[in-house]
């Protein structure tokens, strides 16, 4: 096979584009359902999902035009999985914003919110059975399910002062790590990758996941502007601890200082100063320098999970999607 | 075939509950995941859906023990939809009590709530491809999709004064129509009914759901006391309008008094006078025993929709069926 261009995944990912469009249309429902469906098919995200997919499935042997189509049908219900999950979190959050755009709860109701990602749900699987991904129809079904228990968990640990790194890290599996799996899972299965290949793909699926949230986490502390339309510490001003301040904790002078600001956030007193020094205090206390390289850790054993695999050319453009997310650990 | 026996139809029920708890244990989440899980197992319902499924299943071909077993693991399917879906329902209508125990939301919080009933659906979808229930799992899909639908629709008129009987019958397809119409379809389908039986045995379940909801309806009227754990004229209440008012509001006189009793449920001083009151009105005006006569045409509908099928003793327990859920008319 030919070096798998960056040109190729891009015209593959056009295609990603056709089919949400697809099921995001609105067969004339019209009221808040048709306008909930229109601002998703508006709505533009990072499709980071579906390119894991599509490249992951770059390993596989089935790569005629029909079968390549399928697997960007099979993208765009993996981002599908995604969007769901994101007006449902919004309603948790109670979130105004997402990605700079009202979100679906702010605009429509929490309420409404609810069937919306329901209905999303709904179609993902019409699809998955209409268009026979019955090898990979359970794999849905299951991330999904760790997906509802690391939002659970997260709740579970939200304003606690005792959270550990492991019960972290068990969070953002499902948060974040369980649906990057299911992407290279699903991209490995329908394109016929052998099982010690599919083995591989999904460990480059949950290290990928990982490090992509840890960067988030980052990013909260790092940017200092509304990047992706989210306030920073947004996490700590709701209780939630993430991996920089889990490490930061284990210094026990920071710690003390640390659960001062977390009761403060509690009291919804956590304003610019509280901000400002928690930033100071996980940093002085090498709590960002660690999770830093945590993030950089997990983007290796990702790569690290493919790197016997014959190339593809994919490994490249992996390495560069690592590299490139990686990036935000040059601030820290 | 035999008289199909209300003893045969008892004991696969009870094969159904084993089904349900076994969908519903707990691998060992603990935590608030465990107790919703938990407290999900232990609510009885009257599983009208899987009863209906496997009635209409009796009309197929395939009724070897494996095969009635599987059948019995599907009739449990059908009622995790319908319960994911109370768990949302009571969510948007902010319900303290639903069969007269504490709803999901009002235990666990709107939030866990939203996630519990993610996580029903994501393990209905793991067993329909586990399971290898291809030829039903679209239908769920559709059903679902018809359910948000439903509830979307009636969010839009929920407070608005001129709604018609076709939008009330839209809705209700939504709520309560859809899933019937599953149950038998899914009872028909994986049983081996030819075409032509599984469209009859879909209009039995679709206007066996009308019959259902409508009866509801009536019983938010007819019942002065805590009737299943509601409230009476809830609906109203709540600035939902449905088929007795309705009927009640074509008489102009009755019209204008019922807008004035909807106009003191959004000021929130809608009290046991006004209910009184509002009883009164549609009893006065015919709206009761419209309804009435509406859901027993409905359940001749459904009986008329088998009735040049072989009997198999089955048509006999739908007519049973109907006929006590119809009894609720004679005190109209």
């Amino acid at each position: 096979m030919n070096r798998y261009e960056e040109k190729e995944l891009q015209q593959e990912m056009e295609q990603v584009e056709e089919y949400l469009s697809d099921y995001l249309r609105d067969p004339g429902y019209g009221g808040a359902v048709g306008n909930i469906l229109h601002d998703m098919e508006m709505s533009k995200g990072k499709r980071l999902r579906p390119r894991l997919l599509l490249m992951a499935s770059r390993f596989g042997k089935e790569q005629d035009p029909a079968g390549r189509e399928r697997l960007c049908r099979l993208g765009a219900l993996v981002e599908l999985v995604h969007m769901a999950s994101l007006i449902h979190d919004d309603i948790v959050d109670d979130a105004p914003l997402r990605r700079g755009f009202p979100t679906t709860q702010s605009k429509y109701g929490k309420d409404r919110a609810v069937y919306a990602g329901d209905l999303i749900l709904s179609r993902i699987v019409q699809s998955l059975f209409r268009d026979g991904f019955f090898r990979v129809g359970a794999l849905f079904g299951e991330a999904v399910e760790s997906m509802c228990l690391g939002e659970l968990g997260q709740m579970e640990c939200r304003g606690r002062e005792d959270v550990t790194v492991e019960q972290y890290m068990r969070n953002i599996y499902g948060k974040t790590a369980a649906l990057c799996r299911l992407a290279c899972q699903a991209g490995a299965v329908e394109s016929g990758c052998s099982d010690s290949v599919q083995a591989q793909l999904e460990q480059l699926g949950i290290n990928f996941g990982y490090m992509f949230q840890i960067r988030d986490d980052l990013l909260d502390f790092v940017s200092d502007t509304e990047e992706e339309g989210k306030l920073t510490q947004m996490d700590f001003r709701e209780g939630i601890l993430t991996l920089p301040v889990l490490y930061a904790m284990q210094d026990s002078q920071a710690k003390g200082r640390i659960i001062g600001l977390l009761r403060d956030a509690k009291e919804g007193v956590f304003g610019a100063d509280q901000a400002r020094n928690l930033k100071m205090i996980v940093t002085a206390s090498g709590g960002l320098a660690r999770a830093a390289a945590d993030m950089e850790m997990y983007a290796e054993r990702a790569l690290q999970a493919i790197e016997t695999l014959p190339d593809h050319g994919v490994s490249a453009v992996f390495r560069e999607l690592l590299q490139a997310k990686c990036k935000v650990s040059a601030a820290v």
